[in-house]
């Protein structure tokens, strides 16, 4: 399999970050119409946890190691209900996806994803299926518990599946300086990118944009091109899925 | 690792299979304390979907070769409920329990499981969690989708984890010849067994009491014991746990 696309859906994409377990409901139902209106096949999609996880693992002090305990699996259960609301508006856009939750086919170590089951994600593609992952708190080799991120997982997935195109759709215009959007960053030019880069202004457990460009290079250099974009503005999701790239920041090898 | 117990609890227990969607409440919270009291650790809980799966499977038709489609989705939704309604249950009476779906860990095969992720509840027995797995549906290398029942769960765990005993929580005594129960089946006394089984009376999408004893005598032939007994009676549950064996029907090697 080399076809398969994977779109990150950002948890403050699909979520008010500011307010605990609060859905963008109307963003969301706009979301799914676009990727459905795109129709692409093998198509994978992984999303955040926004303010269905962030704000409890935060609290729960589930960001540092430590033991498993009951809010473990709040944390778990409350990211679920996310991903099932976002899997009903895309059903509602006559889509047929199916969840995949990390903590049932995912391990870590020492935050690190260590080891994720693949190949019901291989059938679901295979069976005209859109598989819906998510950032998640997993079983941890060391700390016992980790959050796996969304990115994380994405780009897990992206090697797994030999992906031909990841998108990252975020509520920022791409990768800045100063106002303007860096349209390519490659293994070459993100040593100047780097400085650029502080951590997200909300409350973010998973380390940021910084973390999220450094992954993606790497990933660029295993020759997977990703796609970071504002899927906040109406109309990119369907661009991005149809394969234009005149937006956005580009990362791609040298 | 040979120390691992795996309980499983029969829907028909948990859930009024004559009304779909409907928990045995006060059952299920009686079940939960008996397991909790036990204090066995390594200890691995699989359920069947009883009212939250059977009705629906067959109603939608997943009991026999076909497409995915949504109705597939809302049937693991459906029986993700009672997981969840069981893992509270466990959660109030004290236990540290974490859910294990197999659609997201597991594929079959025509209808046999052909793969399934044992990594992450490894790593939950090491942390002292007590994972809550699940019968589902499942994507099916060859019939798509298939439905996976928790006593082919319970068998392929009890393999993968090399358990040391499994306990087949029903709502009846034992394997019955007439009105007594069979105390005792060895794979060479099975073949005068196998003619006294027919199916159960209820909806059972997954092969009833005759397949589920099929299973069980393999697994005896491997060397691992099991143990089935009414968990509708109260007490049972607790014995079974802390190694009594003198009630229900022992499937063991010659």
């Amino acid at each position: 399999m080399n076809n398969a696309t994977i779109l990150k859906i950002g948890g403050s994409v699909l979520t008010d970050k500011s307010k605990e377990k609060t859905l963008k409901s109307k963003e969301m139902g706009r979301i799914a119409k676009e990727i459905a209106s795109a129709g692409v096949r093998d198509l994978v999609i992984v999303h955040g946890a926004g303010s269905f996880g962030h704000p409890q693992a935060k609290r729960f002090g589930l960001d540092v190691p430590g033991k498993c305990s009951y809010e473990t699996v709040v944390t778990h259960e409350t990211v679920k209900e996310l991903n099932r609301a976002f899997i009903e508006k895309l059903v509602e856009n006559g889509m047929l996806t199916m969840p995949v939750h990390p903590l049932s086919c995912a391990i870590s170590r020492e935050g690190r994803v260590e080891n994720m089951m693949t190949d019901q994600i291989r059938l679901m593609l295979k069976n005209g299926i859109v598989p819906v992952v998510h950032g998640d708190v997993v079983m941890d080799r060391g700390w016992r518990r980790a959050i796996l991120s969304g990115d994380q997982i994405v780009v897990h997935l992206a090697r797994c599946l030999n992906a031909k195109m990841v998108g990252i759709g975020t509520d920022v215009d791409g990768i800045m300086d100063d106002d303007e959007v860096i349209s390519i960053i490659t293994p070459k030019t993100f040593g100047d990118v780097k400085r650029l880069l502080g951590g997200s202004r909300d409350i973010d457990v998973t380390g940021g944009m910084s973390s999220k460009v450094n992954e993606l290079v790497k990933l660029a250099e295993d020759g997977i091109p990703s796609h970071i974009f504002n899927a906040s503005r109406k109309g990119l999701i369907v661009d991005f899925l149809r394969g234009e790239r005149n937006f956005g920041t580009i990362i791609r090898g040298d």
